[in-house]
């Protein structure tokens, strides 16, 4: 089959062939129509940033398709049904294989690019504020890079909860989306000190939830920011890994609680029980126009390196996507 | 009434008379016969660790004594019965009002210092242990402050629960009596680096687990010893608040919850639920002798001068308790 390779001398990438991958018992191997780019893409190019011991090298954490071929034993799916799913990698290619149990159905009306510009950021989002975030109606969120690709499903999802958001991001244009999108409050970070903000919005109270891709640079606004029993999610460190101080006094104080969270690292089972929660939770919503995939652009994956590019300088509001002919 | 009074100008306690408490519906009225030291009341004397807004400005979280009086409302107390707890202030008194549903019943052949001797150190660590820490039977967890009051409790608790428990203290009587209450492993801080202990002991995995008194010159070795998923509960900062330095990335590759917690501050209706909680978790266990309030020493509360002195020597093996004439 193709798939995006990268050139170990130079990182670039370019389509080769690789052999097909091996379906085994409880798996799917399913034709890629579209997959979609993440943050950690570009790190796995340069070499940073490893897959899983055991899982496919190919670049990709996610993908949309249609069902090939079923392994044994999995009795629920059948040829040309149409599939999408996080992969702990693989998904810059013509085919991949997916344990069963990892596949959520594509609604009739949904496209493959769509489809595929759901699993990263949904699951993550999902993961983050519910399942550890303990988001709960009426409590306050405060959504970091409220227009990358998690950040867009954490919006969507703060609103059907009932939550009320407050985002950060570094352009009008970028805030008008989140608040398209259902962000209550906005924060031009380049502009405001967001803890300031958060200040005034909550009555001097905090929020009860930070979602965190920052890390470092975002410190002590956070620290401010976050409310009595907070959960502060560390997602990524878009914003630096090393504090040159802190202090501890507010994390008793408040009794904060500081979670760092990835999901491509954890079990397969675990992520099998997350995407079956996710789809109990979103059952019908895509359907219904009350979650959605937001997509800033579609590439042809020939274009794959202008699409890495195009993330890399920060302009897509929304999943960058790559239609895998 | 007499309770333990403070010398606002030059902080020493003396036996004054003060007003009795007053009771209300759903109260009991208490005549206190022991009472513990923590050493939070060593900061509430020195005016830096104010009681919450509304509870009682005498000093003294926790007591045992006998009901004197019952408020409207209550059906399950009566007078003459034996009764423990843990308060939000008040315990250096010869009477005190608690709410009856915070109450638990003093086991036939429990004396009253052995039943003060339980709250703060017991709740405290099943609150960290438990609840909030989740371990589990096979868990490793590790266990600073091994010769305090909440320390002892804490080793007794991960010895019932199945734990496997790796224990610090500065001698090696502290740890001799460690292991005496079931310490599976223990570290003189004094002498060697807990982390590598730690590392040697889990294979390279670290602990599930850590109950952390001490903060900031304890957290890179916290850091070394915490295994993926692990959960960090911050209780006290013996070692400072002030970082000078820390590393985010730890926190996302090891998936780290740190966690601040404090029991003075939560609600009443918190309280109530984790008396309860406690209660169920210990039931038989104080009689069977699988559970035991350490003391290192009974004072007459008239010493509570040398009681406090004694504490902040750091010269307790559990619990220093104050008999109440």
């Amino acid at each position: 089959m193709k798939a995006v390779l990268v050139n170990e001398k130079n990182h670039d990438l370019y389509i080769g062939e690789v052999n097909d991958p091996i379906l085994s018992e409880g798996d799917l191997l399913v034709k890629v129509k579209a997959t979609a780019i993440n943050r950690a893409d570009l790190l796995q190019r340069k070499g940073l940033y490893p897959p899983p011991p055991g899982e496919s090298t190919i670049i990709g954490l996610e993908m949309a398709g249609v069902v090939e071929k079923v392994g044994h034993g999995v009795s629920d799916w059948k040829e040309g049904d149409r599939v999408y799913a996080l992969l702990p990698g693989g998904g810059y290619a013509e085919k991949v294989v997916i344990p069963a149990d990892m596949g959520m159905r594509i609604p009739e009306e949904m496209t493959f690019e769509e489809a595929a510009a759901i699993p990263e950021a949904f699951l993550t989002a999902y993961l983050n504020m519910v399942v550890l975030g303990n988001l709960k109606a009426g409590d306050h969120v405060l959504i970091h890079a409220g227009a990358s690709g998690v950040g867009t499903a954490a919006i969507q999802i703060a609103r059907e909860i009932g939550a009320v958001s407050i985002v950060t991001a570094g352009s009008a244009e970028k805030l008008d989306r989140c608040v398209s999108l259902g962000a209550n409050y906005t924060v031009n970070y380049k502009e405001e000190d967001f803890s300031e903000k958060v200040h005034e919005i909550t009555n001097g109270k905090g929020v009860q939830l930070i979602m965190d891709f920052i890390g470092a640079s975002y410190w002590e606004a956070n620290v401010k920011s976050i409310g009595i029993d907070g959960r502060w999610i560390l997602i990524g460190t878009l914003g630096g890994q090393a504090l040159t101080s802190a202090h501890l006094g507010p994390f008793l104080q408040k009794r904060i609680q500081f979670i760092g969270s990835t999901l491509r690292s954890r079990t397969k089972a675990f992520k099998i029980d997350l995407t079956r929660q996710f789809e109990e939770f979103s059952r019908g919503k895509f359907s219904a126009g009350k979650l959605a995939p937001i997509i800033d652009q579609v590439f042809d994956w020939k274009d794959v390196s202008s699409a890495h590019q195009y993330m890399a300088e920060n302009r897509n509001t929304g999943k960058i996507v790559l239609k895998v002919e």
